[in-house]
């Protein structure tokens, strides 16, 4: 159940039409999520985040494209995002990502969820050591 | 300002002493940062959570070293933790993430809050084609 | 589904009828919603959540109504409340939010979103410029 | 303590120039908040960001700009960012919220927080009357 | 550094110095701590914040004193608010808590966090056993 | 809808099937829920988990068992896990917790998050008699 209704008929107007067609030229397939399909309800509002989302996600960077969607997965599992937990492990298997892989993720997030909420208890002062500005030992 | 006292000489405990000293042989350092030390109030949860630790991140395992602290970082990132961003970023630092890389690492995180946060608003239904027992497109 | 049972008669409690009556001729409407009615398997808990929601939402304060329900839902979408986002965004529409205000909405959450993001991971100090007790420059 | 060091002479970079001068164009004022000057680490990152935000915020639109600040105030709260809640905080001052409305402004936020998470504990179904393509009663 | 003010002399106020009398009363203490200092600076607020948390925390109900605080400070530790884990870790020691009693709270904090994590990964279906209307087996 | 495939037939895995055993001799029921069907993917996930909530939850310790089905059903909750919401409650009831202590349950968490969001708003320092170290007042 959305809180938007899906629009009928998007790419009637045509800044809809060009960013659904750059998503199938960028991605290599017909396939429009449903995230895109109901953002067309505000072409500006699909234009800047799918601009945002296909300069970090969709062209070669420095992280390859498998560890990309992994650690974007792991950012939406903290955040409680269901959609997204489902459309970046898919995309992250669609890269390549083998069951071994995914239950390696899942572990590095428990324990990280783990450790985040023991120190959030405890509250220690940050070792001097950790500040970027000097040489670790 | 920590919640617990900083244990005076919490190696005069002999299980506290044997986690340390796992700790600095396992790092190849001398270096024991406060959240050990601050955990040692209590040696059965400072044994239990560095046997989950070191058994994820300090194993060679699927993923690379660094690339786990980078996930282990955005996981800190997104769950508001102070003293695990420093921990988990300057580890990925002593890892090799360089510059570039910590900034690619900022920007997937900051993009996937952004659209964690849009869809946790709109709420459209899970495509079908995220299943994982689906055949993807 | 719902971790609580939905009670079958609730206004059969003197005090579950009476914040049911007070909700209708507050809202001048016969519809109760379903956080009104699981909430009453605990009389007193329904009467402090009312009491409290009433007096922040459905009086005459310096934020004017719509506005309110936009900020309340802000909150919903940032702590991940399916039930919240939903009924907040209807409440807004309801008192005008018109579908382009509710896409400037999304902007301003996802952007802040990205934004807490960026600065939980960076943590920089905070500006003396910032301070309550301050002229700003 | 930050988790990257300050850039000690960012407009060296051409930029990082063009930036800060579009942050003063746009604000009319000299002051650069530590956000931007550590941000200015990675240009790209920080054009990027500053693109955004000047988009969302510092534009004539729907909302006036004092509300746009109290609602990216309030995700930030919920977020638990330290230094944007400062910022934005700051910045609805600046743009004239009074105290009273900053009162207001976290009864919203606190009454909001409070019923997500009964709502997140009971979970029920959410009402039909709360779709967006259904006519309200 | 608050992003409030504190008010210099709040008892000023009828309306604070009646709030701070009731919490010196209740508590049997003279100390009044920085929240309720704080937040004098909109008497409204601070009436309303201290009859929800008097009426929860500082009467005789179902669930003893030590434990109420336990919890309270279990959910501000997940909600990452640094003033409330200091402030109710200190009233559940100030009602009984040993330190053996904080490191096993801890322990059920830190094992929720990481099974909470791994559920929002994987997202099974909820069992009909847990249905709050039906029979356990 | 999960975001990994049921295992069809999880026992013919023998650390999968030693585990199974282990819940069901533990817990004295056959009943084996979905966490731990799904989390069978992975035997040394499922090993690793089912142990960490088997040391914490399922032994007798200082904390009795309702009431750490309760603290873990409040951290359930802040962290928006709608399956360990549901069955941390389902087993807090199991463990004898009343429609009451529910309630109470309800509003203590309620309470926190309020005063979670005011103080993560207001951010004042932290009263030196909270600290650990010192005696209170």
């Amino acid at each position: 159940m959305a809180t938007i209704p899906l629009p009928p008929n998007p790419e009637a107007d045509a800044r809809v039409a060009a960013v659904f067609a750059d998503i199938r030229t960028t991605r290599n397939s017909d396939f429009i999520n449903n995230f895109w399909r109901y953002l067309a309800f505000d072409p500006q509002l699909l234009e800047e985040t799918w601009h945002d989302v296909k300069n970090v996600m969709a062209r070669e960077t420095l992280i390859d494209a498998k560890t990309k969607e992994m650690i974007y997965a792991a950012v939406s599992i903290a955040n409680a995002c269901d959609y997204c937990t489902h459309s970046h492990l898919a995309a992250a298997r669609a890269k390549g990502m083998t069951p071994a892989e995914h239950a390696e993720l899942l572990r590095i997030v428990a324990t990280a969820a783990r450790t985040n909420h023991l120190l959030n208890a405890i509250r220690p002062p940050i070792d001097p050591e950790f500040l970027a500005d000097q040489p670790r030992p």
